[in-house]
């Protein structure tokens, strides 16, 4: 399926106007990056990159879409969107890297006419999938190793819902409730029941929580996870291993108090000899949340609404600026708008223990010398329109993992702040 | 194509064990309400009733999605979703209302089964596009009849942008830059250039601002609307009516103090004798900002990223909750989430001035008698399966704007405040 009206339509009369004069077929560069983090973040997690790939072969125009443009592109016009299809090349930080402000996340080089045609979309995908990698990453910083689930489908638009599950399994969540993002992504799925399936078994007699727990055991096992708070927490797990017996995989607690009625449970299924029963908390979790629960006896954290709306920041405010034509820098003057003109490449500096010190932004080909001379962060990803990397979530997941435990201890604070490293830009 | 993945995994695991005891036959009925209006909002926009109607014909499971749950269905699960489709009955609140907190906005009936399958789909509809549109609504009331374009996508998911283009076009925005949402929905597409543009004009000589402009005039006429802040505004405004003529349609400022630019810029267009000439801003555009506007001479306004990520509310925290089993009353007891078990419906007073008193939510068929029966709020939506409506955008655009002038005057301030009437809920 065409994703090719995934656009704005400026770019189609940019394109028309462009085409009358052959300007349209000037060698452009266009860069994608965030002049700045969301309020007070400390460092972004790039996120977007695999999906736009996949998306790269199917942003053509096909009749329908081509009827859809007709009323106000011209014959030319129309003429090249029916044989276009990306044929230039993409650079940029690998799915899963750490970005900071001015990071040239992604470089579009081409005709003007194909690079421009990509703006929205690649901007949607790395705006959306960067905010919510970015607030997950942050997640799993504050869960200190133990488990997050995201569950966050519901509170946010149903094809959003599917990269949000993606996104965070990147940035280390274990599995989603999701299940598109686990048949086209691959992403675990998780979960076992809601408020409603125990209240379905209310009779003349009223609510009859151990019927609802004996029915999903029967079904799904004693592994599964009960959830034992929509009557009385207590009567919950006191009804739950009863049903289940001690070898029940988990409890669920998705209100109140968490982390008293965590320590609660924690003891009431010890005494039970339930003591390999795990203790899964959700309910409006976010990773402040998640940090102040790190004492107590959570195994695993269910993450919903602050996940998917990027816990503050759902957008990451990326840009996608031309910046060079017919190998010029161009740059535009606008009032605190401005940035550097030129296609660029960056690399990362690091002490010998590997904690990040810097952020070196520079013109393409003008790496900077010198006895640490960083890891470069710009790949190719796109040559002559094919993708020449894999789409490979475990890769993006482990550059997640390495990239948190190189962040300076201080970036990884959750408060407000300055990004956890500087970046550098070196003049042409 | 099917839908019926857009959903989380425990909804099919609570289907599996309920089949396995025939409970999932049982009458069951489930509401979609919000418990509250996001942080200090005074009403609600209801959206995406006709995208979940739209959507309830291809909930089905066709061998890729039975294929995708296989591993955890057992055969029994996998035959009931093969035939699977909603047979059920839906009431709710027309598309473009007005809701508020506990207002049923929906109320689905049918088997425990159909019902329960249905919950993640129908939420992340509303809770998406009701954001967007109450958001979208704050805007329209604080650009006080001036024109609104929707030019967000680039900002959110490629998907959800869609659907907040018509959002935004339900609660009284006049167009959006997205195609799709033209195409699919035929919001009227707008826009005509970015800063690329006209920097794609940059010889050896520097930038020629003035060939830019004149090939757009050429490609678009001088009706288009010429970007004018790509260098300097003074110099932009002057090239555009040398390029473009007196009839210029419109300019458009992207930065800066945008309501020191309009002033000027009108100065200098009159000047000019290109009176007719519109003045477009945006850039970071809020609710906010567009009052804050209102006594300068802008014409336009394009707002991005606050409405596709709904003014810092990006979900509408809508709930999915069965509230009737085989026609008994039921509800959860966990701690803060308590909410009132049966079916029921809702009528809107008013005074005879038209302006709203009171929600009031009542058993179905319970509706209060007394001089002021209200208005009927919840209307049939499906019959056994088949939507029963016509999914009319043009209606719930009127209902908005109807909606707008019915709300009491301190109701449609800006700052943080109470709801803009109460909810009374009358017991059974």
């Amino acid at each position: 399926m065409t994703v090719a009206l995934l656009t704005d339509k400026y770019e189609l009369t940019m394109l028309s106007a462009a085409l009358r004069d052959g300007t349209a077929q000037r060698q452009a560069t266009f860069e994608l990056f965030a002049r700045r983090l969301p309020d007070g973040r400390r460092f972004g997690i790039v996120a977007g990159t695999g999906r736009l790939l996949e998306a790269l072969p199917h942003f053509r125009f096909d009749d329908t879409a081509l009827a859809a443009v007709a009323d106000f592109c011209d014959a030319a016009t129309l003429d090249f969107l029916r044989d276009f299809s990306f044929r230039g090349d993409i650079d940029g930080y690998a799915e899963g890297d750490l970005y900071f402000p001015h990071s040239p996340v992604l470089t579009v080089r081409g005709t003007f006419a194909e690079c421009v045609l990509l703006e929205t979309l690649a901007l949607s995908i790395f705006n959306h999938d960067s905010a919510i990698a970015s607030a997950a990453a942050r997640m799993v910083s504050a869960a200190a190793k133990r488990t997050l689930i995201e569950m966050g489908s519901r509170r946010t638009h149903e094809q959003a819902a599917v990269a949000a599950a993606r996104a965070a399994y990147i940035a280390g969540f274990t599995g989603t409730s999701n299940l598109e993002a686990s048949r086209r992504f691959g992403v675990p799925a998780l979960g076992t029941s809601a408020h409603a399936f125990t209240m379905l078994y209310t009779g003349a007699d009223g609510p009859d929580e151990p019927a609802a727990f004996r029915a999903q055991v029967a079904a799904l096992g004693v592994g599964t996870t009960l959830l034992v708070d929509t009557y009385d927490v207590t009567t919950g797990i006191a009804n739950a291993v009863a049903a289940a017996g001690t070898e029940l995989g988990a409890v669920r607690i998705d209100s109140g108090d968490l982390g008293v009625l965590a320590r609660q449970a924690r003891r009431q299924l010890d005494d039970l000899g339930a003591t390999g029963t795990r203790i899964v908390v959700s309910g409006d979790l976010d990773e402040y949340a998640i940090a102040a629960l790190r004492a107590e006896p959570v195994d695993i954290y269910g993450v919903g609404t602050s996940l998917v709306t990027g816990s503050g920041a759902p957008t990451a405010n990326m840009v996608y600026k031309l910046v060079e034509v017919d190998g010029r820098p161009v740059r535009k003057r606008s009032s605190q708008k401005e940035s550097q003109g030129g296609a660029k490449q960056a690399v990362r500096l690091s002490k010998p223990t590997g904690t990040i010190t810097e952020e070196v932004v520079f013109p393409v080909g003008q790496r900077p010398a010198g006895p640490d001379a960083g890891r470069l962060l710009t790949i190719p990803l796109v040559r002559e329109g094919r993708a020449v990397v894999d789409v490979d979530l475990a890769s993006a997941r482990a550059l997640v993992a390495t990239g948190l435990t190189s962040i300076p201890w201080e970036g990884l604070k959750l408060s407000h702040g300055e990004p956890a490293i500087p970046t550098r830009t070196v003049a042409p």
